[in-house]
């Protein structure tokens, strides 16, 4: 399967190691709107970089791979559409909801993959943990708690243009509530900036508590922060009717020294690429297989709206005070209808 | 210290243990409703039991501990004022918030200890995790969890008489966000019935999320549940800008079996007895030296009403589905003037 | 059960406490060579001093608890069988072998028990790893491995009376082997002065290694330290046919911080007395309950002879440098049939 | 670097995948006496299978991997060294020391790196470990345990032509205190068979303790079974003057599930693929640096000397039931001068 990469920048190039150790998936060509950062890359693994126009219009090329940056991520999934291509993109598919229920639209009925790059679906920890719910080890599920620290804030020029603290960093947290316990009813929203004041100058928070309740009574909890000063915190708990699932947080190493001070094991892994490292692997052979045996993506556009609008819903919830219900018209505008598709579909 | 017991039931029996360890403080008399129960307990301490107004009248009895039912709590601190004892009572001070209030008012500029039996500030997990954060050893504080669950209901015949979970269960855990964070500013409770249906049916729920949100940005989050099939789930965890304290469960023992099923260690210790036994001695040698040494208690009357405020705003922000203000009238009723009082104060 | 106390140390005022929580015993006399030790422990439980005469010769009196320094262990053994107590004794029962064999065709026959104070059978951790091991949770036994280290060495005074490490230290880990394993066939020790040069300079070692084999191929390990700067390191791991089974430290709270330095945890609890403190309060009760319902103890003068007999042949190996047999003379002397006996028997 | 593969079996797969990962190495020949298996893998790769002839004949080819069955070992690195390559060997040199010996004085002065692939030595969590010994972070070395569990036996056929489980198994561990601590000056083994009694009538053992002991009074312990159900149990522990380390299992995953019958969480990863995958990774990187920077090997043909010096210490421990000391003439032959060479050097 021969795969062309649109951006080239940090996430870029972790793709690009997935698809270069997948044995049945080969790098091609490679595009960013930094020619430098496109033919280190390039360079890299011996290819040549290329124009966008030149990719989308070489039949040869199966897939494009989209981890160009978020403004980029509708428009590309369009032409790759129109190009016949199967598609993985990175989240989220776009800042604004309304355009990523266009492209709902527009992907419906296509029959190749359209797969969203939700990683921590494929960790191997949390996907323990949803073996284990799924088998019905803990029972019937009654509370989950989502926690998401990152070991310190982005630059406070990236938080402008980010989209804000839930679609930008919880929309992760959303898509896991969503794949743990489906859709809610209604989102509580409280956020808080705590961390750094510029932060909250350019109109965003950084820290944050997310309730959401489901119809039948479940409840789940998503906590924020951008800052943890000992790593990338990445937990989840669930209880059910028969016990409690947690997923920890991957350490360093195993060593644990014992001294006059207390028994000291080493740190969190310090953020995404040590922690997804093996998740951005599975998640790429996944799509792969998706490609080749025709199989339903476990991420596909739906989850990237559904998770979009959660962000939405927080924003409203957060600033109004008040509990927000989260409507089919948010995930499915106004046709209700499932919206079945090869691959990428509803 | 002479001490009189009134109430001869579990916790009964649990305060009468922590009296005959302490070398400085002496049981001389129980009573109860149950005479029987009464009798037994004074006949494992060599003692006689009384009725209560024979204790009351006692002037050789120095202090009282009341430990009977809650809906005696109130009339008894009332008594116990009325005859000069030092006052050490199990929580809640009584259901009803004006109630409480009014008793606050009586104990105001009373010159005798009235303590509070929230146990749980004694624990030494939860004691040292204060100590830690105290000495800033995470910095300023961010969020703050804390998970309560019990093993399994209690009879619905109890859920009936409870006062509801807020009222009943969360009312610790209200008082633990106290103890580390101060009273908040707003407060969102999400209530579900998940356990057992009878508990819906008789009114009440028996899972619930709340969200404390403070005035300064901080958060607190308390999970509930009433059933938790592993033991006595209790833990406490904050984020600060440095790091984060976790208190974690104590279980039964530290065996860890390692077989092709993976590595098991004992559940948690099944309930409040065994969790908190050495937190019952610790408030009980902490309220014998207020009462020796003149110290301020470190619970008192004002802490009681606090923790029934939150839970009488949780009650209220569960039945409008909206966060719900927490103001000073709630916990001061219209004397805004703070109470100062030795021992029992605001 | 009327009991008297030879012995007002910090270990005689140990088993004062245990005589008090247990309701079913009562503490009526002590003694103490230093007759100030005596009377402060006498007035702290309501009691008088007495002598070890007077206490012998009162038939009031139904058990003698022994907690005197280890040179008068035998004598008073001798001396309470003489006057038909129950009798429970602090390890070692003699530092000398053959006294203790003596000791041993003393009391066959004897119709009281007579039980040796090896407290860590009773500690919770321990018997629970041992009733997995009985219940056949991790197969059948492979390699046992005891570690145990104290915080830091004694005073070099109390050093060079100790009868060395082996009988001094090791030897409740060589009855913690016997205990879970039985007695073993050879033995090799290696010991070093690691820790203190005075240690060494006193004729004695600091740390070893011990090696116990077994006739059946199973082999044990003992690991000891006179100095573990993070408190009191007790251990004990099991390899079976089916997994493994590892009784951990006991640490001073369940608190974990997470900072840019790691994830600590609390020590272990620091010395004996903290970790092993509910281990005697259930070696009493046990005692206790085998005079009253005439059981066997669980820890008898056989029990003290072989521990011993252990600690004379690792003496013997780390002189010679060579694995040394351990024979049926070293624990029977010339008589080899057993010697039942109730409760203190062989 | 162009590298050639002897061995095209499991764990030549594996080191084909790490050439791959390397930027800087490129596998360019693989050869194996199974035509099928180095055909198979040089089409995963995209090469072409070649003799052991011309490979060596080959000027193009820099460095030699040998990943071919034991008996090969020491033939491959002679020829390697005529033919001018560099080598990387997989442990053991040879199952003879003499022959062992005679490789290393033929090495002696050899200007190319030859590395000896005791994979441990890189494990991430047994490097940091090292690096917090080296530190000083727990003061200085006192004990060393080294426990080494595989998950199950392997076939009787291979068990007869294994050399023993001193060298084919333990050699491992020998290499870790080697590293840990240097080498001994007496080795007591102790062995059993408690597996499989087919391995015993194989005049082999499965169960081992293994004592070092150090010309400075400390000691290491080394614990082998060829069965431990729950998976790969690699573990080391260092007791210090000021604290202790410990570098414990790698789990499959960091769920933990807690019910009624305790809490469960994930067995150690299974064997040594899944184990020390990263340190087969890391491995390669270093001797890739020692051939294009000139460093020393970190693991070099002394290391494979020492270990084997020590398995055949211990057959000879455990032969005649005694200690054995490690003599220079063992790990240098008859010339006892140091022989230092550039990278595979003495």
């Amino acid at each position: 399967m021969k795969v062309a990469l649109f951006g080239a920048g940090r996430i870029g190039n972790v793709h690009a190691a997935s698809i270069k150790m997948n044995p049945r998936s080969e790098l091609v060509a490679v595009t960013d709107i930094v020619p430098e950062a496109a033919e280190a890359l390039a360079w890299n693994h011996g290819i040549t970089a290329a124009s966008a126009d030149a990719i989308l219009a070489d039949a040869g090329i199966d897939a494009i791979l989209i981890a160009s940056s978020t403004n980029t991520h509708a428009d590309l999934i369009e032409q790759g559409v129109k190009a016949g291509k199967a598609i993985f993109c990175e989240k989220p598919i776009d800042l604004d909801l309304s355009r990523a229920l266009d492209i709902g639209k527009m992907v419906q009925g296509y029959d190749k993959p359209v797969m969203v790059g939700f990683n921590r679906r494929f960790d191997p920890n949390f996907a323990a943990l949803k073996m284990a719910l799924d088998a019905g080890e803990v029972g019937k599920s009654v509370l989950l708690t989502v926690t998401s620290y990152d070991p310190a804030p982005p630059p406070i020029d990236y938080i402008k243009v980010s989209g804000g603290l839930y679609r930008d960093m919880t929309i992760h947290d959303f898509d896991m509530c969503a794949f743990l316990f489906g859709m809610p009813e209604t989102l509580s929203a409280h956020g808080a900036c705590m961390v750094d004041p510029l932060i909250g100058k350019a109109g965003d928070i950084d820290t944050a508590v997310v309730v959401l309740a489901y119809a039948d009574g479940r409840l789940a909890t998503i906590r924020n922060s951008r800052r943890a000063p000992y790593g990338y915190d990445q937990r989840v708990e669930i209880l059910g009717s028969k016990g409690t699932l947690v997923a920890n947080n991957v350490l360093e190493n195993t060593v644990v020294k014992s001294t006059n001070e207390g028994c000291t094991s080493a740190r969190p892994v310090n953020f995404f690429l040590e922690r997804y490292m093996r998740a951005y692997e599975i998640e790429w052979q996944v799509f792969v297989d998706s490609c080749i045996n025709g199989e339903l993506v476990p991420a596909n556009i739906q989850d990237g709206i559904n998770a979009l609008a959660l962000a939405e819903a927080a924003n409203l919830s957060q600033a109004q005070g008040r509990p927000v219900a989260v409507t089919a018209e948010m995930t499915r505008g106004q046709e209700l209808e499932p919206w079945p598709c090869r691959g990428g579909g509803f």
